[in-house]
């Protein structure tokens, strides 16, 4: 802290302090969300529920304090701001960020909308299972009305839905998102229309078999031992909903699931759990105890997890060099199938109803069917009652298919129960930012197919640990894609990507 | 809240919520223990040990804070106490105890306090592992001098170490402890003279043979099943010292430790913790969010979990009903041995140098030393320096063992480098209100060994949620014993209980 004046030191002291406590809420609540997904006992979560309440209102209370409000007022003046070093400034920036928008909500109004939101996930999960749109339909409008009054109050330029992109995406804005989504779909659609017409397409049926869960169970601790997850700083159990959670860079942990009848389910949710774990597992130390000890954005991050999903782990190298061992486990299962086979069958493409089960190049057609509705919904174009007719007249119009009813439709995400509009931008972000990544990566280490086929993993994680993982929230998504690939986002890579790919898989 | 005026209603409520509050942080707390212990990814300790820090002291805070000064000053006036239910009233006792006892030590020194325990708790592992008294002299002397510190910031009446006592055993004094341990040692050492002159030895040969780690889990899962342990209000996990967590009375955590060597280290400890855990898994809903939702007493947790470990599990129809189970589990082993024989060896009598792996019986003259011990460091007779040499010829005495090093003799327990001085009673009074427990529950319900033989744990089970398990802290360990077994505690059910049961063993 050289170069400091003495006032400006000690208010810096105190606030690293504040902040400090706060992430340990944070931290707290994070062990807790973790434990009740991964087997906490059932009849203890209504009470684990009321903790985790009483702990997230102090952490709301203390990013809205007066003490807080001081704090970011004395260091924001420009005659402090200039002595703090950049980590510091980013610091204030992100908090000042977080207290401005928190600010802006009467807290009565923020409580209620957590206890609505709330309702609306038990809601809409008994909904989904008896596909009863007009069950959740209050419920939506409810939470669409709070997020619109919200963006009043938050403030917006352009669009209203802006607002909302930015807080997974800083920066990010309809106007861009508009262009890159157009540009990918006016490339995938054809090409997702060529693949259907190919005669050559993957045999899957050796896939339809039962396959031993421990035996799962073991290959996904191999693989994930393999690409360089750190079993000392986190581990791998099951849950539900596969998901990351990075407590800190010293515990990040990953769940998964075994089907018994579905092999490749918890192998690839294990590698894309993996690509977010590697991603918090390297961020710099220095950032512990800050809200900046984090991936800078969920676009950011969803790129990793892809990465190593798909680029890596339905890659053909990665399938030549494993695939040996996987049939080892399963000596029964794959003996007549050549690994070629098996490469093709978990690149099989087919439009589909079900977002999470999209395979890699039809998952963006679901995804901008997403991000229509939710524009529509906030420039008012759009009302919930009329959300299920819209959606299936776009899966028709992107994908091809019909939901046969509201469950495997409209009702099939949580996001909107839980007020995440603007989430769900990131996924398909991710799938652009990882093939401009993977391009830079190429230019500097050769051909990534190398370095997968002689299990040089370590090569690629220390190349992006050391461009991007470390950094944390330290850049912004566009600091990292113009460092690290030179350009803005451009989505031909991506399509490139996927063109080349597909071409070979299907022979078109 | 009926027949309250309106202000002390309205200060219970907001006493009610802060108490609420701090038993949040605390449920928080409990879970970062519990998971800190069952497998945390080594790198994650440190910043985690940081976030318990953060919460640990703002909890502290909060029960010596101004705001809870003012609750308790207000609903402990008379005319405000007169108005409260016995709930309540508890609720402010136990709250008033904890502020008075935590406002007398200077925060700062309270402090110090907690680190130089946690450096000494660290400092004794490697110094038990060297068999390094040395070591662990320095750091020793100061808890000991601390705690002498905080006794006369306290307050004693008597004896300086009653203060020590009557945390974890409100209202026990060096007096009672006296008469009963002189009472139980009088008895118990002819006993343990006499079954060493036995020429009717139980055979334990069979016990040293390997068995599967797997096996044991699932014998111990069956156990606690047949208990009645819920496993929708519990889960068992390993870690490498067994204990049991209530997190709310819908989460009670047990742990064991599976040896291959030894297949009844696992099944005790599992027995014992399942003890510990139906007593927090039935405290009544009621008391979830305040400090009274927890077991009264160190000395009658201990009872259930030596009651459920000894009464139960090492009785004679226990083991003539479950013993067939245990057989079909390791066929090679049990083959050619018969119940008896087990039963026996599972109880043989053998005056050791380690507490924890001590029998039934000589066990309590171990709990005797260490409390001749602390007794004696608190009036001033005993210097911290002449601890080995003092405990070795105590157990000389006691027990007719020497250790050959101060790691199987002083060192042993973690409990001094804690500053725990007070707790070890609590084991042998456990043992001795459980057999006057169990003597009045079997002038109720018949014979235990009929109830055992019978698998009618249920009705065991529900004699003690009703007595005991559902009051929590609500009522006093001396309310409980003479609510119970309609007298004061008396030593003799204990004797009685070894006498008859060793006496039959050894065919004295």
């Amino acid at each position: 802290m050289s170069g400091m004046s003495d006032p400006v030191q000690s208010v810096l002291q105190s606030f690293r302090g504040y902040v400090k406590k706060m992430k340990s809420y944070g931290e707290a609540l994070d062990v807790m969300y973790w434990d009740l997904r991964t087997g906490a006992p059932r009849k203890g979560v209504e009470a684990r529920s009321e903790v985790i309440g009483e702990l997230s209102a102090e952490m709301f209370k203390m990013s809205v304090s007066d003490e807080m409000g001081r704090y970011l007022e004395q260091l924001s003046a420009p005659e402090s701001f200039g002595q703090l070093d950049e980590t510091n400034r980013k610091l204030v920036e992100e908090c000042k960020k977080e207290y401005d928008r928190s600010k802006k909500i009467p807290p009565e109004r923020y409580q209620e909308y957590v206890v609505l939101t709330s309702q609306a996930e038990t809601v809409w999960e008994e909904a989904k299972a008896k596909s009863d749109f007009a069950m959740f339909q209050p419920y939506l409008e409810k939470i669409v009305a709070a997020n619109l009054e919200f963006v009043e109050l938050w403030g917006y330029e352009g669009h209203r839905y802006n607002t909302l992109l930015d807080m997974y995406e800083p920066g990010m804005t309809v106007e861009k998102l508009d262009a890159l989504f157009a540009d990918v779909r006016e490339k995938l659609v054809p090409l997702v229309a060529a693949i259907q017409k190919s005669a050559n397409k993957p045999d899957t049926s050796f896939l339809n078999q039962t396959f031993d869960v421990a035996q799962q169970k073991l290959f996904s601790l191999f693989i994930l031992k393999e690409l360089g997850y750190d079993f000392e700083a986190g581990r791998l159990d099951e849950s539900v909903h596969p998901f990351a959670t990075g407590l800190n860079p010293g515990d990040v942990r990953i769940t998964t699931r075994y089907l018994p009848n579905d092999v490749t389910s918890a192998l690839f949710g294990t590698i894309h759990e993996c690509g977010h774990g590697l991603y918090e597992q390297n961020i710099s130390k220095d950032l512990i105890g800050t809200p900046l000890c984090t991936g800078t954005s969920m676009g950011i991050h969803e790129s990793q997890s892809r990465f190593w999903e798909n680029m890596v782990g339905r890659s053909r190298p990665f399938w030549q060099r494993y695939y040996g061992k996987l049939q080892e486990l399963y000596p029964d299962r794959f003996r007549d199938v050549p690994v070629e086979s098996f490469y093709r069958a978990i690149n099989v493409v087919q439009p589909s109803l079900i977002r999470i089960e999209a395979d890699e190049l039809t998952y963006n057609l679901h995804i901008m069917i997403r991000y229509e509705i939710e524009k529509a919904l906030f420039d008012g174009s759009l009302q919930v009652k009329d959300l299920p007719a819209y959606w299936n007249e776009k899966y028709r119009e992107y994908l091809g298919v019909v939901p046969s009813h509201d469950g495997e439709g409209v009702l099939q995400d949580v996001h909107w129960a839980g007020g995440a509009f603007g989430y769900f931008p990131s996924y398909s972000l991710g799938n652009m930012y990882s093939a401009q990544i993977r391009h830079a990566m190429e230019k500097e280490l050769g051909a990534l197919d190398d370095l997968i086929a002689n299990g040089d993993f370590a090569s690629v994680k220390a190349w992006l640990v050391e461009r991007i993982y470390r950094y944390g929230k330290l850049l912004t998504p566009q600091e990292i894609v113009m460092r690290v690939t030179g350009e803005p986002l451009d989505p031909d890579y991506l399509v490139r990507y996927l063109q080349t790919k597909y071409a070979d898989i299907y022979g078109l």
